[in-house]
């Protein structure tokens, strides 16, 4: 499989975990997408949306969409699941990543910063407050959730990471990289020191990709 | 069941579609998003996230989270299927449908629309352009993969709806509202021509809702 990626990429570094928890192996290519490269006509035939991740594998052309690639690695290499085996803990599951997925990483991605600051002259910091609002928004939720649910952790649906468990510690990671802080959101915490004590959580975090700065 | 949406929620209206082409009987209940009153304790004990649609069904919290409540629906009530059989096509299916749940509609929701006059100090007219342009993105996106992969209609993906057909439709439901055109969109809209001519789609339009302002 070739992963079509960028070491900033929180939505990559979702599909990287999942490949390693269930011990696939592929070979990954950057796309500048700070630089414009997604729009370069070799990688809009491989995903005409323009964004990453894409993931060849197989006949046809790459997949796309981070959330719809996991799904797809779930059905087609279930070992280790990443989805619960009940259809309300599955809709949990799902809730749960798409509040990252949907209501707060969208948010904070390239084309969305170029157009705040085309349409609204947002500088640097007007940006960056922006994406920590909406991943702060998106964490205590998701907060909110698993303190409403109490379900025994330490991952977000019990014993054993899932999809959501993924997008949490992404989200966080972008939120980490900008200063976020997690006061006030003990179980967040709890998940991201789960995640943070998995080799293949801690390796697809975007500082440990080539290209990426040393911190 | 019961669903909490908003005549106006794109989100809601596609969970009103899904329950419609299978057949479920349901009573909505409006949340007042325009108002404030997804923030009310009694709305958040329901989701946390204030947010709508959540749908109640059987024992434990609402289904939250468009997308998850949909694959729900789709595991415990299969007939007819939103989803393909084969898991490349519902990986296809699944990533047209994030094009809008994921990088267009959360760009558009009353908190991002509050978030931009309180940061941005944007009027209604930036409001305006600036969802028009995330829905014009998301439609463009979409577009380009419906050319490219030249799959037969007249649905996103053969004969029959699937969640790709329920997310586009919702999607363009708010695009033609603010006066968006289709122009250079034909394979968009082939697919809207197909949604508006079932009974299914066309009765879940945020317009035809109990509340929503007469056209």
């Amino acid at each position: 499989m070739i992963l079509y990626g960028h070491w900033r990429s929180l939505a990559a570094m979702r599909v990287r975990i999942a490949l390693a928890l269930k011990g696939l192996a592929y070979e990954e290519r950057s796309i500048d997408i700070l630089g414009g490269g997604q729009f370069a006509p070799g990688f809009l035939a491989l995903n005409p949306q323009a964004a990453v991740p894409a993931l060849e594998a197989g006949d046809g052309p790459p997949l796309f969409q981070s959330l719809a690639i996991l799904e797809w690695l779930e059905e087609t290499h279930p070992a280790p699941p990443l989805l619960p085996k009940d259809a309300r803990g599955r809709a949990r599951v799902r809730a749960l990543a798409l509040i990252s997925a949907a209501d707060s990483h969208p948010l904070l991605v390239p084309r969305v910063r170029d157009r705040l600051a085309r349409q609204f002259g947002a500088g640097e910091a007007a940006i960056t407050a922006w994406s920590v609002h909406w991943m702060a928004t998106g964490l205590r939720a998701t907060e909110a959730h698993l303190a409403r649910d109490a379900v025994p952790g330490p991952w977000s649906h019990g014993g054993a990471p899932t999809l959501a468990d993924l997008f949490l510690y992404s989200l966080y990671a972008g939120y980490e990289q900008r200063g976020g802080s997690l006061d006030g959101m003990p179980n967040i915490a709890r998940v991201v020191a789960a995640c943070e004590a998995d080799p293949c959580f801690t390796a697809a975090h975007p500082l440990r990709q080539p290209g990426a700065p040393r911190r």
